[in-house]
């Protein structure tokens, strides 16, 4: 398994392109991208659990419903929720003139909108971002359609890893767009996942679930989950190898390389979170279960306080132990232990002996661990959030200003 | 029923006070507050949920499990949290001062501590504390009291309330502090209650329950909940009267005036929230019962992009709309309706015809409230929330320096 070049235009028989369409306020940036494969494709994917889905998203359910798709069409700048009748009625319009031009079926074509809420999209430019897109299709697009799909996100964001099965070499690359409201469960991001690998419907969303559950399901900017979160994977079998369960070693060298990537990608988005200024892991030990130790994670990952502390530089390591205490997992304060990455702080419950300076040292650094440990039981947990800045505030106070 | 003055000395029979013992950091400001009936009263309380429970929240548990007590002594500056079996140790050695200098047992002695985590309590400075705050009990130390619990808070908090019963008049009033960690189910807030009414220890413990869920339980400013969140209430009946459950009108209107009584209180520590510009009441109606309006409601008020909204004054209901779906309660998009006091900026899921003016003019007001109808059921709910500032970041990124 190695990483390589080439985003989600990586894995054989894809093509992608990023336009410009003018849906965006200024109509200067990259808004509207397209990810074609060559061939038919088996689709997979999970989706925001937010009642108030956008109308993209109950598409992309019939489509992963389906299991078979060959594009994806995407927009940034109007999230097209909140939109009733009219926002179905355009994501079909939409999926038709994708089809026309590529010579597909409209269900063939998965949608995905982000931005403003509430406002209905503008279709004559969209459209035109539609015709412009296909014309600017190429097999190292990439870039462009990462760059075409960011909303308040600073850099684009593209992984691609190439893993060796049992037959020959498999292509795993996507994009993704993250940002604001990121939150367990998948809130507000995209990500466009595609592979050469064969495998069936079914078995792709099974992995696409181990890989999403251990992944965008572990990340947090803050806890506000949109109306849009998508994660879409194709796989078009274009290496020309075996289907991947065939052999049980290849299913598992499959299901951990689209692991990693995913786990990358979503790294990535806490990374560049609204206003982040630190990358902050956070590890949890000897739950009685996996599940509780994710409860703690996610409640310090959580916690404004504890953000905030990130974002000062303060190894406040009461504000760790607090939020711990009431993520509703029961443990005994006794067994409590707080590390800053391998310094200990606080130890049996109680403050350890440790040089306040070491901690501040660490805490200065852009990347740190946080490790708890609430017993001896074989539960654990990461989750990897940001601080809470200024600049969070500054760009959320003003997001349609 | 009537507003007076006096806080928590109010009621017939109690005396309070607040000095300087130099707790807190600068050692200038009032960080000890003793509060004290000159007769044996019922004691009532709720407290934290978190497992890291502070040792003087243990203390409190026994003493409202007994019943009854006499006095409460707080100190702001350290929150005698995570600090194991010495922190147990200091809150007995001082009850047992409080109890030894007034002349009363160690186990009618409430203790409360806020501030700092995981350091021990400085027990000279404590102790010399407890000396002067007891010299310094008089029958209108309310403020001093409501002084020498702030934290971070900017302004003292204390309401007293008179009530016509059938038999005569009682009084209830009380002292709060806030500001940080202010989270639904009590998080860091103090509150003491006293009344001159009389009530038997259970029935003042269930009215208790029922005036804590609609008003502390109902606010937040941050979504941490601290290891010290106590309310305790005394009752001493010095104000000559039947016990209020003798009729039942009484215990209605004694109910309904401490239920207010706590509900000003709160709304004082949401207004005095860490950073907070904005206060806003959050109604949530049309669900199908009572909790999952509260469900919709506090997602709101937790919500970070709500929250630098409000600190935005942008009226972007795209993001309450947002985040009732993700509150967990089941709603149909289409029912949703979301006002701006009296202003609908979305009818039936979709955007309503309003001039964007006339909700930023809102948004400008100190004061506002956002209303959400998600169906036609009977549920309703009211949270108190403020925004996420600039001030809030700052205040909590540099707590400890």
């Amino acid at each position: 398994m190695k990483w390589i070049d080439g985003g989600v235009t990586a894995a054989s028989g894809y093509k992608a392109s990023g336009v410009v369409a003018g849906i965006k306020p200024k109509r200067v940036k990259k808004d509207c991208a397209l990810v074609l494969s060559d061939r038919a494709a088996s689709v997979a994917g999970l989706f925001t659990t937010n009642v108030m889905k956008s109308p993209p998203v109950y598409w992309n359910i019939d489509m992963v419903t389906r299991g078979f798709g060959r594009a994806v069409f995407l927009n940034s700048g109007n999230a097209n929720a909140a939109t009733g009748e009219v926002g179905h009625r355009d994501v079909r319009t939409t999926a038709e003139a994708v089809a026309r031009l590529n010579h597909i079926e409209p269900e063939e074509v998965g949608i995905c909108s982000t931005g403003v809420i509430g406002v209905n999209l503008p279709m004559d430019r969209l459209l035109k971002g539609v015709e412009d897109a296909t014309a600017a299709l190429t097999d190292h697009g990439s870039l462009d359609a990462a760059t075409a799909i960011m909303t308040t996100d600073k850099v684009a964001k593209e992984r691609a890893i190439e893993v060796e099965l049992s037959g020959g070499t498999v292509r795993i690359g996507g994009i993704a767009k993250g940002s604001g409201m990121l939150a367990p469960n998948m809130a507000t991001m995209i990500a466009i996942i595609t592979t050469d690998a064969a495998v069936s419907a079914p078995v792709l969303q099974a992995f696409t679930k181990h890989a999403v559950e251990a992944s965008f399901n572990q990340i947090s900017v803050d806890n506000d989950m949109s109306t849009s979160d998508t994660v879409l994977v194709f796989a078009n079998g274009a290496a020309g190898l075996p289907e991947v369960d065939a052999e049980f070693q290849d299913a598992q060298k499959f299901t951990h390389a689209l692991t990693v990537l995913c786990t990358e990608l979503a790294k990535d988005l806490v990374k560049d979170g609204e206003g982040a200024t630190k990358f902050v892991e956070i590890v949890v030990e000897g739950a009685e279960n996996d599940d509780d130790a994710k409860r703690v994670a996610r409640a310090i990952g959580l916690s404004s306080l504890c953000k905030t502390a990130f974002y000062g530089e303060d190894a406040n390591w009461g504000r760790f132990a607090c939020a711990a205490g009431y993520s509703g997992v029961d443990f005994d304060p006794n067994d409590l232990q707080v590390r800053l990455n391998d310094l200990v702080l606080c130890e049996k419950g109680l403050v350890a002996e440790y040089e306040e300076a070491d901690a501040a040292a660490i805490m200065k650094n852009r990347a740190f661990q946080v490790g708890i440990r609430i017993g001896d039981g074989p539960g654990k947990a990461v989750f990897w959030t940001s601080d809470l800045s200024h600049d969070y505030v500054s760009i959320n106070a003003d997001y349609r200003t």
